[in-house]
């Protein structure tokens, strides 16, 4: 795949994705020591980036295909994105989300039209799961991020992102990713490697869920030993995709990693200067904006999604309040 | 003064000000049984709309006179535009702030180089301060409200959201807006009056700080009997400009009228439905859309400001989280 994929889905969500603003705090530049952009994917449509890919993929089947529904699993992101998109075109959803999903999660997904089926991240495999229900009724499973209409319709973030560095006047800058199995890294990895070749694309995951980061140096695919445990659910996936690894290992440069109190202490910085809500895994690229990035050059991150329910939104004012 | 002075204004302050979102959350939709879009001024450098006009009546100075310097008074919002627009433009300003405004709001206003000088609300005349400053110093006084080009620079969020309301497809709404001096309500009725005269504008206001609203009723200025004991800090005034008040008689509809606890409880939605940060007085009108307004018709409405301390952030949560 390659950038007339991501133009040509830029097309199709033309007026149904939110076109995000780029946000710019003098303050929290102050304090980070250089200027950071922040793509505001929380103010998309179901509150992450998720809907761009779905809305992307769903709107390239046929329309018999799509009237026969569709079917996906999801943390919650995807989930909600899938369920919204779906029911715009009028395709019905079921979605596969695990059982210790943000509860916020779970009940959008149910509210925007879906039907809500959950399993146990621990013991169940998602994979079997879906693509047996898929069988069974006949319905076409929007994977997350191993599908190259998906990381097409992500990809559309970078579009905007180009564009937008150009109005702000950014000529340089390291572009920071909340990472899971890299659909929103890849997607704007290939946008930006044609608009914006000058920027370096980096990963951000969570510790304990570093694969891409891993897989990056290593130059192959690496797992994770753990399949839960952190606050980013979001971001939590075993190992990057068939799809997004090429991608990734061909335009994107080094991983950073951050903990679960970096993207708490991030989300109160947003919620403070930027105005935004953020779910921890969506503030994984500007927690590491902020703690552990070098130098002081520009930097663009993704704040890829906002949907967090208020105790852990609760927990990140407190440390901002101590 | 006119539609062409807030062009003047659009135009002064083009490449300066955000060209805010105009968002919208189906799921907060559904729960208010109406569409509810919201001007998300939260999202303005300084992190309300008061930059807008600050910018406006700065850049609408002399060289020879900017260069002297400026004054403000203001509860902080008005502040923090002030003094952000001033030093862009290398203008010195003074800005005098009641001593019981949120922290954020001070420590910004100094942090974007301002001088900030507190005052007493209950005993003092910020008037008699920021006159006899002025003179003192050959600074020029830039009213919070009552200046045409302050009220000129407010009016460019009418302007954007009667393009933004075309691009949705909104053909009548009513527009809701936070109101304290009536700088922004009179602005954007100004604009709306010329660009979508089908729209009702309407101002909201803080229990015990309605004198907008019951000025509008008996056809002529009122006072309040308060002057503190909100949480609505920013839009806590003792009556409408001399210069707003005739624009207001002239363009809104009726005032609304919210509770503090309303004020919290649209906070609390905004973070969760819109993934955005607002204070007390910026979600008034979020408020009264929700709790207050008759019918089902579209609504749009003003989210005019996120400076908010943590702990207020935390109070609000709470109410979501019970």
């Amino acid at each position: 795949m390659d950038i007339t994929d991501i133009e040509a889905a830029a097309q199709r969500i033309a007026g149904h994705a939110v076109r995000t603003p780029l946000l710019n705090a003098p303050l929290l530049d102050r304090m980070a020591g250089r200027r950071i952009f922040v793509k505001a994917e929380c103010l998309q449509k179901t509150g992450s980036f998720k809907y761009r890919g779905a809305r992307s993929a769903i709107s390239a089947l046929s329309p018999d295909t799509r009237a026969k529904g569709v079917i996906a699993f999801s943390s919650g992101n995807h989930a909600q994105g899938v369920a919204l998109a779906a029911a715009e075109m009028g395709a019905p959803a079921a979605i596969i989300m695990p059982s210790d999903a943000p509860r916020m999660k779970i009940d959008n997904t149910a509210a925007y039209g879906a039907e809500a089926i959950l399993y146990d991240r621990e013991t169940e495999d998602r994979d079997q799961i879906g693509a047996e229900l898929a069988e069974a009724r006949g319905l076409t499973l929007i994977k997350p991020f191993d599908n190259e209409m998906v990381i097409a319709g992500q990809g559309t973030t970078g579009l905007e992102i180009a564009e937008q560095a150009t109005e702000a006047g950014i000529e340089e800058a390291e572009v920071l990713v909340c990472c899971g199995g890299g659909g929103l890294t890849s997607g704007i990895a290939l946008a930006l490697a044609d608009r914006a070749p000058h920027f370096t694309v980096r990963p951000v995951e969570p510790e304990g869920f570093d694969d891409v980061a891993r897989s990056l140096q290593a130059g192959a695919p690496q797992v994770n030993n753990r399949m839960g445990g952190s606050i980013c659910d979001a971001i939590l996936t075993p190992s990057p995709g068939q799809i997004t690894f090429p991608i990734l290992h061909a335009h994107c440069g080094a991983g950073l990693v951050i903990s679960d109190d970096d993207a708490l202490q991030a989300m109160a910085l947003a919620l403070k200067h930027l105005k935004i809500t953020l779910e921890p895994g969506g503030a994984a690229a500007l927690a590491a904006a902020l703690f552990k990035l070098e130098g002081d050059a520009d930097v663009i991150v993704t704040a890829s999604g906002g949907n967090v329910d208020a105790p852990m939104l609760a927990r990140a004012l407190q440390l901002d309040a101590t």
